[in-house]
């Protein structure tokens, strides 16, 4: 398939929408971005890579590295991780404070807040040195270890976090918070703070695609089984209370975040990353999910 | 892949779970069914089936119904039918009721009672002679003239549907129903009372493993696209409160109903229906579930 | 105390306030009323009236009659009826089908539409000739044999109340209703339709200022206690969701109707109605509560 | 009125409830309280004390003090105060949380935990010296000079209020809190660790029972209309959950504690401090609530 020219298609069709959404003001440090940044990078599972536009450039991961942090819990705790936290969608336009105090301070999935904040207070007690073991495993899944935090950043979302630290504390009320709230919300900020590039996503997500396994380093990452059951979390839970609007215009597996951008992965035949900063009302990148609808639509490749 | 030695060992290994769960009795014609009923049939896109159990024998589609409905709708007005109903699961431990009041009518998606329902409003108004038309459409997708309604289930379910009643009511409150609130619930209750075996359940869901496609007939019944859609609600909605954990431990989509029948669909590959009437507390049949996470573990077939 | 006197100055300073708020057009019937009319009667223990305005003419009674029907039901079944329906106000703007879901189709209160659906279950199942009864027990409690039904209003209602239709049947899949929903909702409509002036309201208050013993009539309505509970039960539960802000500025018992009048008592002083068509958003008079605050502040006399 | 009669009369009566509730456990330092404590002060307006029991024995007064803190910054900013805090009873089951999020940060009354954190925020932007203010306040409106904190059951609260953490972060992400959250959480945990007496409680209340005024100090500690609204505040919000039953069978404006006190206001006629450790699932002392049934019932003195 010529990736190369869909690509370039797909950059032409969403022109008309350059200009559509709002980057978030409510952490300081990322309302600074250039609106108007657009890339695109397909990493095939035949190790073929096409990008185009600002694929190259590094912008912050924000909510995406809630994959990164249940992977890591999973793979060393296995099915106990359940326990803590769900895998269902929140499905509500009310965030998940409400949903948590209904539900005893057990969060509906990893992919909200909540959720992640407690796969944070997992790690913590798991790992020997959890940010420098953190970021380690983002650059072993992804094999390249220039990638690092943005300590910029890091100060602040612990300077306007309010609301975080009203998450944390309120689970901890419900003692599904083991340690110390503000050394939770630490890791939790330092995770959202990483920088990556398209390019360098769409390699991170290539053991999604791949049933857990990573040829480079000839090393399974998740089993089999684990990868289709945070695929399937991806599906219903990645976007927030847009998760099934994703799922039936793209029909991806895949996870936002608040940076703009956007990675997915269609097992067995592809992995994706788009960003693009400007946020519809549902906190997700506009361009970044028309682009990946006119991907699905143009290939005919999707896991529907 | 040996289905048929797939599917011996899975009627082996269901065997600890064949007492759990209960069979719903708020629909008393319902209550009477053998609780030990088990059967489970593939079809796969080479045109092969294979079989175990009871699946020659006819029950209750109930909600498996809904994608029928929704299917026919799209087919006929297209993209508008979402200005009516969305797409987002539901998402929570109450039922749509509450969801309903505060998003003002519009259920979530067309896979709760309450999307369903606003979809047999559209089919009303759509529709010539719409009873007649509806059953004619599921004998037409699955070529099987003899498929019908079952009239004493829709008898019991008019007796004792009062909180369909409610719904219907409600939406008619917030202008989202347009016919007479009696005859939208008439052909509601002659949807869910339709009667099918595992193998025409199978058969049915050919389309939406096949890009809406049917060889038999020579025709599309939903284009490309649409069936993309339906399939990508079918994973983020088609289980109430229970999508997740469907999608999490089965990855396909999917429809279950209380009669415990489920369908699913791989697509390229194949669909697979499966019916146990014991329920689990979300409503799903217990051994229908397990049946279909064996079966995507065994073959390593599933769209993550 | 010069009680037409602060009447006449009440009249003047509400004048500011004329144009506020709106006339509902929910109910098609009620919604012909000149909006600017504007009634006042106050009632005193020691039997004098005052009264200003277009206090002698007759309108559309709606919620206060909630007031009449439990008291009604209380006074046959004494505390059995809170089995049934509860005694917490509402408190929340979403309304009430959200709580009944929570609460298992139990009612806050009765003051509330689906409360005072339950009650008029219960009465239909205690009266001989409901409707006749209901009516005949209202010309009792005031004295007044030309109180009587508006039938046009009746039809009004009927034709348009989907959301009284849900609530009933919502409540009846829970159990918590008894007799035919239809019958239910008639016996609720005709309540509502009752017509009566300010003047006549005021006197049916008399009972619940005097505790429960009418003079003229020389008889017990309610027992002291069962008086004492019902107007706690109208302080906390009485305006829906502005229960607070009634017992924050006006500071006496009372019950609010969309037809513009509300009704209050002050114990062992005055009762006193007041009508003015024009609502606030949260469905009370808007003039009607301003002046029954002046009357309060200047006269010195609350409950509180 | 022979009310040491009527107290003897009570405190006979309420036997049969002795064993009845709980103390909670939650604040450790409280759980060591004889949960058989009983005593009950009168102060009538006439100016004479009635006790009976465990009258003169200290206890944490707790949510009592959110009446004292609201009186205090309420005399100081006026009607102001209601833009940060509301005047509607929460009236759900459900904790304040859920309706903080969707009423955007604004508590719904100054007597649930939520609005008094926000009325301890306006405190500490009002006052010079916060706590040594506060509680020469509590002094001055009492006339006893000796009302103090409590410093262990400070530090035992600040340890263990992970759930009043959550709340003001996240009224603290609304706006709705202007300075340092654990700064608010520190004068709201003082003002909740005052220890008083039943005489003393029934003391302070008499403001409440006297238009604002106080005799022996011969000043207005609130206006008229003030205390009008004050009082029409602890009518329907005074009780958590369970206002609508203390109004219902009591009566009376009043507020309750976990620390098992519960103080009420009679207009003109007296006030009444109760306390018993013992408390219901909805958190009010359960002799408590019976003993003031059992009082207002009694005397026939009530507010309705």
């Amino acid at each position: 398939m010529n990736f190369d020219a869909i690509l370039a298609e797909i950059a032409y069709e969403i022109l008309p929408y350059k200009l559509m959404g709002e980057v978030p003001t409510y952490i300081p440090e990322l309302s600074n971005i250039n609106p108007d940044k657009f890339g695109m990078s397909i990493h095939t599972m035949h190790g073929n890579i096409y990008s185009i536009g600002d694929s190259f450039e590094k912008f912050s991961i924000q909510s995406i590295s809630k994959v990164f942090s249940v992977s890591l819990a999973y793979s060393i705790v296995g099915e106990n991780i359940w326990k803590r936290v769900g895998v269902e969608p929140s499905g509500t336009r009310f965030n998940s404070l409400i949903q948590l105090e209904l539900e005893q301070g057990i969060p509906r999935n990893p992919f909200i807040n909540a959720g992640a904040i407690v796969v944070c207070d997992i790690l913590l007690s798991l790992l020997q040195n959890p940010k420098e073991d953190y970021i380690q495993y983002v650059r072993r899944i992804t094999g390249i270890p220039s990638i690092d935090y943005n300590y910029t950043v890091v100060a602040s979302e612990q300077a306007t976090g309010y609301r975080n630290a009203a998450l944390v504390n309120f689970m901890k009320s419900f003692g599904n918070i083991q340690n110390n709230p503000d050394a939770v919300l630490d890791l939790y900020y330092h995770a959202c703070s990483i920088e990556m590039t398209c390019q360098e996503l769409s390699r991170a997500f290539i053991l999604f695609a791949n049933q857990g396994y990573l040829y480079d380093s000839n090393e399974y990452i998740l089993t089999r089984k684990q990868t289709k059951r945070i695929n399937g979390l991806m599906q219903t839970c990645g976007f927030y209370d847009e998760a099934g609007e994703f799922a039936f215009r793209v029909g991806l597996p895949g996870k936002s975040g608040v940076g703009g951008g956007i990675v997915a992965a269609c097992p067995k035949e592809f992995t994706v990353a788009v960003w693009s900063p400007r946020l519809n009302k549902k906190g997700n990148s506009v361009i970044g999910m028309k682009a990946l609808e006119l991907l699905t639509d143009k290939t005919g490749i999707s896991v529907f």
